[in-house]
């Protein structure tokens, strides 16, 4: 199939673009000795899972019990659920898929420490768990300082043993200017270090100290103690990443395609793709790539509001396809059920996007 | 199957408050005389529609070409795509659909009208069209002014006929403030009611003049002319239609089911969904219900942060199960694969949710 035989909006991906994002991380995570565990909630396609795997990925993460079942029904076996599991329908879910592959959790309560043992237990299992360590984000997660207690209660736990500790900087990748981001970084990394020094005082071992997204992964890994990252945007990039220096517009490898369904002025056009294409989680609009003048300025729910300024306001026609990187690419996958792979202008792959809505 | 059983997040939906809001709206229609179209973008469940055709709408509005496709495969035959259908791929696939069932679609430009009177010529087919009129809104259609000649240019066009106009007052309903909403309805109101009269000066008959949203319908279905209303969200409900009076906390059918996963301080806690389950786009929060001092005040793509005050602080376990109304329902539902119909705490219905992610 010819990229121009695809109905819009779709989510189209180079491939060559997407295998060179893959395998700079892969050796950016062997140049400084770290495991590289690839966070496939950005793409949720057990392909791709794989083929990052195959490029230097030592495991798998995901966000959410439901995408590591479908993961693991489609070969990935050695995942990383870099998220508290909690209440008991999801604990028989999650004691089900240990039988069946190397699956790991995050904790940050001494309750969810024992309703976890009781289930590994109950079942004659053993479950990976990494304390998930706040280190400033202020989202789930223990101060260091209360770090050592949960770390032990994990060890002492029948069923259960620590793997080592989690603590995501995703705030840290946050802010648009360099030396807030730096600052941010090392406060975090100064945090989870910490953590690591008051679970060893404890004399617990800490395993892997596993940090790291995608605006963020190419500074923290270079801490002394990190040993694994997790970082998931990179493969496809998104402006998100580009204002914050950790992409540019050529390594962005997915575009959503787009057709102009209206013109209802010389200086107005609507595309058919709006906030159920793009997902607005970062209230922020998409970027149109490969054309001057046109800009998204609002969304329905299907529609994309385009203002068209200079030779724009000619060049763009009735039907007329366009093309636009997400601001946020994570969500903006997560609306469709097909992610079309292309080289040059020929669809090479037609990839079911498998996790997509696996919300619990 | 229980309540308390149906794993997290999920989509619940009190069917009592449901039937009662899909009766309201037909003896509303029957009341006016007006012919009820619901728009099924915002729930997409086949089973739902159909409920609302036998209760009094004759017929229903979709949105997207994908979203007729999955309701006509579903028995519903009489379907307005309440947008501009444009691309050779989808007036192929519109072709394939007129050939089962009654569809009409909106046009706001003459090479669309071309286009489509191609398409059903070359098929053998007549479809039935509705000239979008903008009455304000200004994203698609075209002003009242401009409506004769695309009416006209409807009525000479071979394999086409017009069936009315269409001037959706979706803005109108955006303003918190009463009597803003009002002067938006009546300009709107005014500007449609004109390009009705501009299209009869040419002689030309207007059949159906369809406005109507669920925020506004209550009042601009009293103008004199309004022969068709378009509400959908009426169906669920939503703070959105809370705040703007078209609603209230017991008249939302629809509610989001949540665990808390972390609770880690007194006055914080996250609960298993975020922006990936609520969806964002009016850059609103879903609110708490049942319980007081629970507040979501920020959203990862899995994660709902919450602050939690007074007697909430104590109260909040982890695991606890909370109920919140989505600030605005339709992209909401479009992130789920289930809707869970509810009778008390029995899980009625488990509906899939057909049409969801029909975005082409």
């Amino acid at each position: 199939m010819d990229k121009s035989e695809i109905d819009t909006p779709a989510l189209i991906v180079d491939l060559d673009v997407m295998m060179r994002n893959i395998r700079e991380m892969a050796k950016l995570a062997r140049e400084r000795d770290v495991k590289l565990r690839p966070h496939v909630k950005t793409h949720k396609v057990p392909e791709i899972a794989k083929i990052q795997v195959e490029e230097g990925g030592r495991g798998i993460c995901v966000q959410k019990l439901g995408e590591a079942e479908v993961m693991a029904a489609n070969g990935l076996n050695d995942i990383f659920i870099t998220n508290e599991v909690v209440g008991q329908v999801k604990l028989s879910r999650l004691a089900r898929l240990r039988e069946q592959v190397d699956v790991y959790v995050a904790v940050d309560h001494p309750d969810n420490v024992s309703d976890l043992s009781r289930t590994m237990r109950e079942q004659g299992l053993e479950l990976g768990v990494y304390v998930d360590v706040d280190s400033g984000m202020h989202r789930t997660g223990v101060p260091p300082e209360k770090a050592p207690e949960l770390a032990e209660a994990v060890s002492k736990s029948e069923g259960l043993y620590l793997v080592g500790i989690m603590a995501y900087e995703g705030h840290a990748g946050g802010p648009i200017n360099r030396e807030e981001r730096i600052s941010l970084i090392n406060k975090a990394m100064e945090q989870t270090l910490l953590a690591v020094r008051l679970i060893r005082q404890r004399g617990i071992e800490v395993g892997e100290v596993s940090v790291g997204s995608s605006a963020t992964v190419r500074y923290s890994s270079t801490f002394e103690g990190i040993t694994e990252i997790q970082p998931g945007m990179y493969v496809f990039n998104d402006y998100y990443l580009v204002e914050r220096e950790a992409a540019t517009i050529d390594t962005c490898a997915l575009h959503v395609l787009a057709t102009v369904m209206s013109r209802p002025s010389p200086e107005r056009g609507v595309v058919d793709a709006g906030s159920k294409t793009f997902h607005f989680d970062m209230n922020r609009y998409p970027i149109a790539v490969g054309i001057e003048g046109v800009e998204i300025v609002k969304f329905s729910e299907e529609h994309g509001w385009l203002i068209l300024r200079g030779q724009a306001q000619e060049k763009i026609k009735l039907g007329d396809r366009l093309e636009f990187i997400p601001y946020h690419v994570c969500p903006c996958v997560n609306q469709f059920d097909i992610l079309y792979g292309l080289r040059r202008d020929k669809v090479e792959k037609s990839w079911t996007i498998a996790a997509r809505g696996k919300v619990t």
